[in-house]
């Protein structure tokens, strides 16, 4: 097994080395659980700064800490726009993060959440509860297979689709895909909404603004916004919305 | 003259190390400059990512590619605020990227900039055009000397100051302490602004939290805000305004 932390003085250290100019590294108290599954080596680690994290491939996935930014707003921005979603899809967020935020839309009825490493929803669930609050939904439907190859199977089902993916290496390198981003259109009804995280304005420029324009090509309405990560290189990251219809969230109406 | 700068395998590398639980390391390209200052080491580098940096004891101040965020958000926050500014006072801020988001301002007709190391003025000036823009607007006048002891001896003289310091260790330790915020409430005239950097809200809540009370003790209105700067750990960071007399910007008339 790859060994990704470092003892110096005496001290554990996961030096995230994954950019090749810029190193962050974080002090680590313990060890909680590690793994090498089919997909990729798996860590829950107990960091001083950040409290527990999921560490993918040596790389920071979320922290107990700042968690919740991301997971809110991967998925209270598509689901604020939409006006009325039923149904949604989530690809990837293995953490249960994200399905933790969904589940807190009463009138949605249906959660289809579809993770390639069923190692991960296991270990969070049982060692990362901060982040995934233990999800016990009865509205998740758990799906431990390719997102990819899940999302070609569906027509006109979903309202809302939320690509929760890792960084574009290792597994989740598909989630970047054109060929993706059409099956997600077509998995969509007539006003469905996707998101997906297009990575650091800072250090991934490129990707995100191919990301912008792979979903352009299929969705009408395509939107970028950001928010502040602080364990994501950098502490900013982007998210980028295609949608069939709706372009933004419909304005109370304000009496003067 | 202590080396802050490490070689790995044929690379150099900044490693700042100042906090306890997380360190940031910067692939560097050549050193432009050294010096160890009567106050402080000074270092001008040209890093892969970031570009050229100014660096104080092992610790990045600030970068070309991301500077300007930081200037242009303590500079242009309050000197929105306040409905006429003419006289500015600038204590620390040696980069002078400050001093030239100030200069900006055409009805400024008076901007003083007391800076303790002359070296910052100097070296920034020549090598870090990017973030200095080898400022030379005859308003500015440098002062070099102690900002404590030089805003004592002002009283009702400045619409708006702003503490540009670095970090609340080395010299700029005084630019935190409770009897500074009274000389600046005595600096500034009766309805006078001042703002500073207040550290970052993830790492440094407790001193980001003392700022907001200690300038509470004497000016009527305190606002905190944060913007994204990702060469600070974290990426987010906060400014604190305390004001005599206003509280936000006129409002523009919006006609139906």
């Amino acid at each position: 097994m790859v060994n990704y932390l470092e003892e110096i003085n005496g001290d554990l250290w996961l030096i995230e080395d994954e950019q090749d100019n810029l190193k962050v590294s974080y002090r680590i108290k313990e060890v909680i659980y590690e793994e090498q599954t089919p997909f990729q080596h798996l860590m829950i680690l107990n960091s001083y700064d950040f409290g527990r994290m999921l560490v993918l491939d040596g790389v920071v996935q979320t922290t107990s800490l700042d968690g919740y930014i991301y997971n809110e707003m991967i998925a209270h921005v598509p689901l604020a726009i939409h006006p009325d979603p039923k149904t949604v899809l989530i690809i990837g967020g293995g953490d249960c993060g994200v399905a933790k935020e969904v589940c807190k839309y009463e009138n949605i009825e249906k959660i289809h959440m579809v993770e390639i490493d069923r190692q991960v929803v296991t270990a969070c669930k049982q060692y990362l509860p901060a982040v995934s609050g233990k999800l016990s939904d009865p509205r998740v439907e758990f799906i431990f297979a390719d997102g990819v190859a899940f999302a070609k199977t569906k027509k006109n089902e979903y309202d809302v689709i939320i690509v929760d993916s890792s960084d574009p290496v290792g597994p989740a390198h598909v989630l970047f895909e054109k060929s993706f981003y059409q099956s997600l259109y077509q998995a969509l009804k007539q006003d469905g909404i996707m998101v997906c995280q297009s990575q650091s304005p800072i250090f991934h420029k490129k990707i995100m603004n191919q990301t912008y324009h792979r979903i352009e090509e299929f969705f009408p309405h395509v939107k970028r916004y950001t928010a502040v990560v602080p364990t994501y290189p950098g502490g900013l990251w982007s998210f980028t919305i295609g949608s069939k219809q709706y372009t933004e969230p419909v304005p109370s109406k304000v009496d003067n």
